[in-house]
């Protein structure tokens, strides 16, 4: 994606190329994946006026072979970095200053890195390349439909069927089963937490059984490397009528920030907004409003209290307030949201407290 | 693990502390997790001469304090760094040299560490930590025992369904589940590569027909944070000679190179018997023979062609050599070996080629 826009940026800052690295699995750097599509271990490089290239080592050859970037490098591993300097050279790009991802680089891989590119100087563009990132394209936008469409569904079959498990774990994995069975990847380990499990908001799901009371379901798909994110709230067996009213004043802030969305809106505004409506439960909020959703789960915007970002046309992000009391139960309530002149909602799973 | 051990370390190399660092999910610091047992957002501070403790943000609180470190913080995520330098200021330690790990700091987060610590020297432990998980505990080769184990049930209850399988996916999504079901985790995406499929060492699994010919299948969990890793190759439909020979060749080998191996052999020598056994086909073996396994599923030792690393009691390493014909077909059988006085095969599943 965007890869002329990019090369437009290294021109402006006088840069000669660009240098990605994607280190051992799964550590895989997402601005090197936005620009080729490719997941695995090796590097890529875009020359401020040339066609941008790949290296990759023998065992992954044939799989870089299938990114979006037409010419590929086979290279051994062990020789890696310097490697990359020799086929830099004969490809007659002057390397004199370098735009590098300081965000996916170690302190040990670029200590080896700038050994071969001793004459070289560097420059950081990570925030270059999560700013070009952060508004997103029709093709992207496509992908991110679909994604919101795939995990609408499969939480849908999944609530559904809520009763036949037995376990947090059985709940998770079923989630996780449904996305695989197509081809799809996960955004991230989904999140079942029952009863007190629930107020806390990362909750890794237990092989326990489920607890009655109020269940919080995070979950998300990855469609074409894009990510989807959504979280339900639902309750096994009788709710308490505390949780209900809790329940619906989340529900009512979470429909209420969404109303609040236009144009150049600061995130931080949105954070305020539920911050006020919470009232003396506002202390029970302990993470952000939400986040940009692409290539991946948390992305540029930013939607926390101290946020600089403002809401721009073809951002995709969560709005998902939440409140956490500590050993009772938690309530979250998530969706993703492309703003388009106008905040559209992209998960559609019914927001009712449902019972079952 | 091994607290005291790295402690002592320290004290040797004339550090005050080892500030180690968890950064944005799903980066996690495996040598973090070592020492803490905690997965989250966060940092660990271990002085060489007081007890560790860590700091999380509030999120993350609940989560840390189920850690195995007793002395837990909570701190704001947008004073991160700053908070980290004043708690330690507080627990009276001279942070003069600080012991940091390079391989799991990034440039842009070692940029804003640092500005807290004006005055501090840093020191790389990186492979300090690396090399005391080379040698398992006890205790840690009970969960890698276990480990293997659940990974061993589970690809055979794969393989005895794999006839009900339509796509690749559908098996991947079906080893997925039957881990999730019992509350682990997979060590890393499961291999489902069949028929030409097969020749791409790291296949994703695609939504499309099982092709018939050989299938690998490459699967680890994780339990209680330790991985297993385990390949089948088995043929769907009748094999052709070739395919027959070739299999039972590669087997020999495998064999051959588990009895192969006692105290201080060298890797690279288990890595040429390979290749001297392999003839003229070598050249169609394009990984390495095996890793250590553990908290990561690639760890030290390295079993690979120019490894300086020997054979040593209580570690724990896979043996996977493979042939992968372009286009054609792949073969890859592995398994997770301790080593203990002798190598011990902790994945029982049966090596003969299975015909489905």
């Amino acid at each position: 994606m965007k890869i002329m826009e990019f090369r437009h940026i290294l021109e402006k800052k006088n840069l000669d190329a660009a240098v990605l690295y994607n280190s051992e699995f799964p550590r895989i750097n997402p601005n090197m994946v936005y620009f080729s599509g490719y997941t695995g271990l090796g590097m890529l490089v875009i020359p401020k006026n040339k066609q941008p290239f790949l290296m990759a080592p023998e065992m992954e050859f044939q799989k870089a072979k299938k990114s979006m970037v037409k010419k590929v490098y086979s290279m051994q591993k062990k020789r890696f970095f310097e490697s990359v300097s020799d086929i830099i050279r004969k490809n007659g790009i002057k390397a004199k200053n370098i735009a590098i991802d300081r965000n996916n680089f170690t302190l040990n891989s670029f200590k080896y890195f700038k050994k071969s590119f001793r004459k070289s100087k560097f420059r950081d563009v990570s925030l270059d390349c999560t700013k070009l990132r952060e508004i997103k394209t029709n093709k992207e936008i496509e992908y991110l439909k679909t994604s919101c469409n795939c995990a609408d569904k499969i939480i849908q079959k999944t609530i559904k069927n809520f009763r036949d498990f037995r376990t947090e774990s059985e709940a998770a994995a079923f989630l996780e089963y449904e996305t695989k069975k197509f081809g799809l990847e996960l955004s991230f380990n989904p999140i079942v937490a029952s009863g007190s499990n629930g107020s806390m908001p990362h909750h890794e799901p237990k092989n326990e059984k489920i607890k009655s009371g109020l269940c919080v379901i995070d979950f998300g798909v990855k469609y074409n490397g894009y990510c989807s994110d959504i979280t339900r709230t639902i309750c096994v067996g009788k709710p308490k009528k505390e949780e209900i009213s809790m329940y619906n004043l989340l529900l009512k802030i979470q429909n209420g920030t969404i109303n609040q969305i236009k144009e150049n809106k600061k995130c931080s505004e949105l954070y305020d907004f539920v911050n006020k409506n919470l009232g003396k439960y506002k202390k029970y909020f302990t993470h952000g409003l939400g986040h940009g959703v692409g290539i991946e789960i948390h992305e540029m915007p930013n939607l926390t209290l101290n946020s600089k970002d403002k809401i721009q046309n073809n951002m995709v992000f969560t709005i998902e307030p939440g409140v956490y009391f500590p050993k009772k139960y938690g309530i979250r309530i998530e969706d993703t949201v492309l703003f388009k002149n106008k905040p559209i909602v992209l998960t559609k799973t019914s927001k009712d407290l449902l019972i079952i």
